[in-house]
């Protein structure tokens, strides 16, 4: 071992059960439930996981595999092409693990991202066997100081009965501050979570484990796989523009003032440019309280917008972090990461009035959101944190095209095939069309507000026809149960929306 | 005045304003939104909007009506019968107003019961330019002791320019006390709510308000409309069997005590027996965090099962209110009622670990719940704090007949037409069948344990087969777009869910 290496291990026994990843990875066994680190890519297992995904192209194991949110690289796809998934939760994004869920090779379970941690906690998921976490070092105790993402990983080193270490020497030491780390006692003495800004700190800065769980530690030096952003572009640029000409309203009336309420965006490049758009706004001292931060948040605290940014994760892309860990003392007091149950609690983030604005794949005229499944059947990721926010948000906005891929796909339709999120649960809709603002409104004026402003125009009488119909027929909320899904069958069929 | 009405009201101003509920509802402008006391029939207006109602029948004026829940007697259908309403929020169970909203004559806002004041206090809704609000009686600084529930009406006096308040004689002196008033500061200075048990207290005794916004003080003698209780039956005993069995099995398995968590229950027959079960069970110490407090609770806490119950409102049958109020120094330190977005708190039941059994409309495969639309168009009642519990709960429990109307329905269907509660806010459903428990299963496992557990047995062929079908076709969540509502379809058309 390296000099740099074993500064990184602080408690000595660990220094005994330094192994290479695929020795680490003998420890897996046949369906052991395995718990890893990574949230939407970020501080993932870079090598035990995949050295184990490699072992079960040679053997024939399999294991359930919870994590955080998405892992980086192509770990799921290995993972699901080498047939080691029984099951899979609360959150992916690879299209090789999509495709052999869809197909009914790997089981998923599709989770809200902070009912996780509580179920475990709760008995309502069998206990982890064990547990990968990539850290950035351990310290004299034995305890882990996490890397670009806090995810499950307290509670899955907490339930598991052995830990694998997974130090990333690409982590800066410095990283050691950034973590709050906290876990909820369990029923009936849980406690209030005293968090009541973004920066509030409630916990420690590493995870306390029992160190007599470690059975290997594994160095590794690679960076976590980078976002891909895309610039913005019209559409982007347009529901950008929609969303900040909202908000100046809702400061003009008096609602919010010009730091708004802490911020959340969900992951992905339409959520990404909205935020990047406050970057030449009136708007300044803005915070956030989210699950990810993005290229955006750095943006934003370089333009002198950003004050505070609380998530559980760091995901950014190539560029971006090569200049936030260069800079990463400017940034530090500016960031916490927490364990994802804790930055989507439902708790914290009605207290503070968090502002969620999260992608939809499709939307409905009366406002239910599909953000999972396409065709109401395909997984496409899964719900991530978009109900945990949505649900208890001071506004609930989502956002999408209206008509992407040529326009034969309209993201408005009649009936989505598919609810994650219930009209109950959303206030604004964004499309580049317009903004439609639910609040306060019955369905049938819902309907109103999003046929003016929120479909693409090649659809609009599509849409409207169909609701004129469904409205004849009566109801507080007008369907026609035959043709609710007469779009996505075209689709199906015809590869386009378009009914001729 | 008698001499006992005007003991009531200990603030003198107020007795220059005492009017007949006639005069007092001339205070009601056309257009006006107005706001008004009542939760699940509960401490209603039953004298100045009855009054309106007549009122409206004679002259052409609308107002949009907030209220916190139901309203008790006829006052909802009159207030439809004479085209009173422009909109109304955010609950009714009326079959009279139900129809004049099917048929679009009432806009109707059906909301999450917690949201409502939350979208008040945020400027998301109009204020309130009338609240009427039932009193027990007003304090020497003009305050009101609420009755037998608190709804919205704290958010609406404060809300309002103007109150009317209805001090009831029947309700006796003795409720100042079982009352916490309170209501959050506007954000960015919310703060925690400080309650870590079910008889936590955070407020006042009364509700605060501005004693010159007082227009009129009226003076009723009328209880509440009692709550038609039905006997337990074969169905609701099943159910409560089967969910008892459950319990007991958590209990075993080391998850729950037997003081179990603070239980929620739904309004209705079904929640009321299921609760009612718990009498001749092991359980005890038991407590609620509820929003509705039905004749099972007195039951329990006559059992000596039951020890503490919060809600926000108390809603018998005419039996149980008769013993209810003549031992109310039995029950007054074992009750608490709160305003009702208190008591459905996501902060507040994610901390007690609160249990919530709610009642479906129907389920689907995949555990997707509607709770208020049938047939997927026509309102029912509303989502009521069904989601509020859900959402946050330690468990989410819904419960149904699985085969109603001699069969002719089966309440478990390929696909619910209308989305409440999405499969990610759904553990457990019961039926007369049998218990699904779909903790940690993907759809694929929750449809086989809902298809072995809960369907009607006339059924369990029809939508094995629908699923089978569905499942050969592929998909995360398998579904044949084409016959995903053939159930529905036909019943519409031929009275039956049996397909030929």
């Amino acid at each position: 071992m390296k000099t740099e290496q074993l500064e990184r291990i602080l408690y000595s026994p660990y220094k005994e059960r330094i192994l290479t990843s695929e020795e680490a990875a003998k420890f897996i066994k046949n369906n052991y439930i395995v718990g890893v680190s990574g949230f939407t890519k970020a501080g993932d297992s870079k090598s035990v996981l995949p050295a184990f995904a490699a072992r079960a192209k040679e053997e024939d194991i399999k294991i359930t595999l919870l994590s955080g949110a998405s892992l980086g690289y192509n770990t799921d796809a290995d993972l699901a092409e080498n047939g080691a998934l029984i099951k899979r939760m609360p959150f992916q994004a690879d299209p090789t693990l999509r495709n052999s869920i869809n197909t009914h090779q790997t089981l998923y379970v599709d989770q809200h991202l902070s009912e996780t941690a509580e179920m475990l906690h709760n008995g309502h998921l069998p206990k982890i066997d064990l547990a990968i976490v990539e850290a950035t070092y351990v310290d004299a105790n034995g305890y882990i100081v996490p890397t670009t993402s806090v995810g499950n990983s307290a509670s899955f080193t907490e339930s598991a009965d052995e830990i694998i270490v997974e130090v990333n020497m690409s982590i800066p030491l410095s990283f050691k501050g950034i973590h709050d780390i906290y876990i909820p006692k369990p029923y009936p003495k849980r406690e209030i979570l005293h968090i009541t800004e973004p920066d509030g700190r409630i916990g420690t800065e590493y995870m306390k484990i029992d160190p007599k769980k470690v059975v290997a530690v594994v160095f590794t030096n690679k960076p976590d796989s980078p976002a891909r952003i895309s610039p913005p572009d019209e559409n982007t640029s347009a529901i950008s523009h929609h969303l900040l000409k909202f908000f100046d309203k809702e400061v003009e009336d008096g609602r919010l003032t010009k730091s708004l309420l802490p911020l959340q965006a969900g992951i992905g490049k339409i959520a990404n440019a909205v935020l990047s758009g406050f970057k030449d706004s009136k708007f300044k001292e803005l915070t956030m309280y989210s699950e990810v931060l993005q290229d955006s948040t750095f943006e934003l605290m370089d333009a002198g917008k950003m004050i505070f940014a609380s998530a559980s994760s760091i995901t950014v892309s190539e560029e971006c972090h090569g200049h936030f860990i260069s800079n990463f003392e400017n940034y530090k007091d500016k960031l916490v990461l927490r364990p994802q149950n804790i930055s989507n609690s439902a708790e914290v983030i009605r207290r503070l009035g968090v502002i969620a604005i999260n992608t939809a794949i499709e939307f409905d005229i009366y406002g239910n959101v599909n953000s999972t499944n396409i065709l109401g059947t395909k997984m496409m990721n899964g719900i991530g944190g978009s109900g945990d926010f949505a649900r208890n948000s001071y506004l609930s906005i989502f956002v999408c095209p209206s008509a992407p891929k040529n326009n034969t796909i309209s993201h408005v339709v009649p009936m989505v095939p598919h609810v994650d999120h219930s009209e109950h649960d959303v206030d604004i809709l964004v499309t580049e069309q317009g903004l439609a603002d639910l609040r306060g409104l019955s369905p049938i004026e819902r309907a109103e507000v999003i046929l003016d402003n929120c479909v693409h125009p090649e659809y609009k009488q599509q849409l409207r026809n169909y609701f004129e119909e469904a409205k004849a027929l009566g109801g507080h909320t007008p369907h026609i149960l035959e043709k609710a899904f007469s779009w996505h069958i075209n689709f199906r069929d015809n590869k386009t929306m378009k009914l001729s």
